[in-house]
């Protein structure tokens, strides 16, 4: 493919391959499909390394759901490098390695602005299936077809669109490694969490619901703080071994024989509840579980976790207003991509952040429906999918 | 009754005159009563001027609940003088001026230690009828039967018992004014609320949920963090123009006929909602309300309503995780009362706080029941209930 790429592709639709999910809870189909010219402030990436995180597993798994939209081409965690720009973008040029993100980034409204916001205003998170600032596609397979795209990244493809408020530029000197791009969701997603919106105070204590990539991030992230202790809570207790080498100190298993909760637990094991627990399993109950054992006085509860819809928690008037107990919930983990990401980036090119520890896993972009087995069977933390010819 | 207690009543019981709550809802019965001396680490306070907050009237109607403990003496907004002290009591002496309150601030605990909590640990918060130490009783009638405390401060009488951890001195300088006693509870709970909770920042917009003595003092608090909108919401519409020297900018109409709730009206005026909303009410679809219109990105929802006990708030998990808003509850607006109320009172006196102006009614205690009258139909602030021989 490369061949047909270089020299010349620019303006013109690229013909490559895309991983298609065609029906839900099917394998993705490797197929040729043609990604479109870059409409103005828009930028086509040639993707380098992708891994898969579990919203692409559950809009996958998705059925009866107004977001379930197919074909479409999933994958929201990447890295990779500009192929061409459309018009009116300045911020990057062919060559350029960039992070594509799900957050935009516009730089111009008054969140993006404001230090206290990371949602833009001007292009919104919502579950699209399509450009930001277009509503149209960039994909069409060999039959004419149009391919829905996926949280403004899509890239489980050679060649993918981003809009430019959804891509942060990395700079030239930092290698291009294939953990860097955990950085586009889920590692900043925790880290942030526990950083910006926590902002976890050294010696402090924290509790983790859910100890996947996300959690384990949230640890990382709490270790980099200095917090002392960490405890993690979780169904599987192997995660507790895992979860060591991101600064988890104390297990606490979710749903144990015993009569009880791992709030209970927590309390007691803290003299009282953690300073700051983090939901990210995705489930309201377990969000009121990381309320109950957060610290009178002072707690805060930050919620992560992505949950069904229609979902609602439910906390006692009694307990907000007699605790002092603060609920906060936080996407990409309360961080603006473009200032935040090379932060990070440089944190861990310095060997402070760790981020090749979450790359368990490693297939070739034919084999991507591996990663999908992997993280399904719980045993990977990010399985890398490699693209060809690099 | 002064002639009996002059001179030579420490370490004695003292027979005056205290207003007992024998049965809910009737009016208080003006009696007799016998006052033990402290015991230690108690404090035996005449009272000066004491005033009637929402708390006393809701425990005073109280029926079916396990908080509902007759004969009581209510009343727990009032400034006072030390008549005597017990041992182990330092901090005051006899003649100095205190304000008690219901919170304790014992200053030796984890929470009274950090700047980030005023929940005492070692004398929490509770519904109790009884002294703090000692789960006993100060007062009895003259048939000797126990009258029980309310919120450690029974003010609704003249003399009480209260903890040295519920008692701050206010320094001799300071002239005692009906209005100071005040700062013992609804204008500190306000004030505090947006001054050390939400921290409110210079030019910010402001909802408050309920334009009672709360609700104002939040606007009395946001006016002098500088907020540059002030928006009040009640079903009372005449509260408009009370609430306009506290500061107020904006009025919108709870529950009116129209098709808009008041968080669609506010979302509206403010271009997205608000930075900082404050539910006055104590109801669980007002907190909801509130949060619903405070801004996403940055705003936080502050709780200041006793709502009925059981009473549930229930939010989408969707909404908490994609708006990064913030929801907290607070009592005493997170104020420590032994260093933040001398602060206030100061800031009174330095003629910046308004507390005068909260005082509409005044009575002697022998027409307290004219101070419930007149909280019920709505037509006061704070109705200050003088004590005799002043
Ligand atoms: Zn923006
Ligand atoms: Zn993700
Ligand atoms: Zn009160
Ligand atoms: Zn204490």
């Amino acid at each position: 493919m490369a061949e047909k790429v270089s020299g010349g592709s620019k303006g013109k639709p690229i013909r490559c391959r895309g991983a298609v999910c065609r029906r839900p809870s099917e394998p993705l189909v490797i197929e040729e499909i043609i990604v479109a010219p870059p409409m103005p402030h828009e930028v086509r990436i040639r993707i380098i390394y992708t891994s898969l995180c579990h919203s692409d597993l559950l809009f996958w798994k998705i059925k009866d759901f107004a977001a379930a939209m197919f074909p479409r081409i999933l994958g929201h965690e990447a890295i990779g490098v500009v192929e061409s720009v459309g018009e009116d973008v300045n911020e990057v040029s062919e060559g350029d390695t960039v992070i594509p993100t799900f957050m935009a980034d516009c730089g111009e409204c008054g969140d993006c602005k404001s230090p206290k916001s990371n949602l833009c205003s001007k292009l919104p998170f919502k579950s699209s299936h399509f450009m930001p600032r277009y509503e149209t596609s960039r994909f069409t397979d060999l039959n004419g077809e149009a391919i829905y795209h996926f949280l403004y990244v899509s890239s489980f493809s050679e060649y993918t669109v981003v809009d430019i408020a959804h891509v942060t530029k990395i700079d030239s000197g930092i290698p291009l490694t294939k953990a860097a791009g955990l950085l586009g969701c889920g590692v900043s997603t925790g880290v942030g969490a526990a950083w910006r919106t926590a902002n976890v105070e050294p010696g402090s204590t924290v509790a983790i619901f859910g100890l996947g990539s996300i959690g384990l991030a949230v640890a990382e992230g709490a270790r980099l703080c200095g917090a002392t202790r960490i405890i993690g809570v979780d169904v599987n207790e192997d995660k507790f071994e895992v979860g060591k080498k991101f600064g988890l100190t104390d297990f606490v298993k979710a749903a144990n024989s015993e009569n009880k909760s791992a709030s209970e637990v927590i309390i007691e094991m803290t003299d009282g509840g953690a300073d700051y627990c983090f939901e990210c399993v995705g489930m309201a109950s377990v969000v009121q579980e990381a309320y109950a054992c957060c610290r009178k006085g002072w707690g805060k509860t930050i919620v992560l976790g992505v949950d069904k819809p229609g979902s609602q928690v439910t906390i006692s008037s009694r307990d907000i207003l007699t605790t002092g107990k603060s609920l906060i919930g936080v996407l990409f983990g309360g961080l603006k991509p473009k200032s935040d990401i090379p932060t990070l980036l440089n944190r861990y090119i310095n060997k402070e952040l760790q981020l090749d520890e979450f790359v368990t896993h490693e297939v070739p972009f034919e084999d991507i429906n591996k990663a999908f087995d992997l993280l399904i069977e719980g045993k990977c933390l990010r399985c890398v999918i490699c693209m060809n010819d690099q």
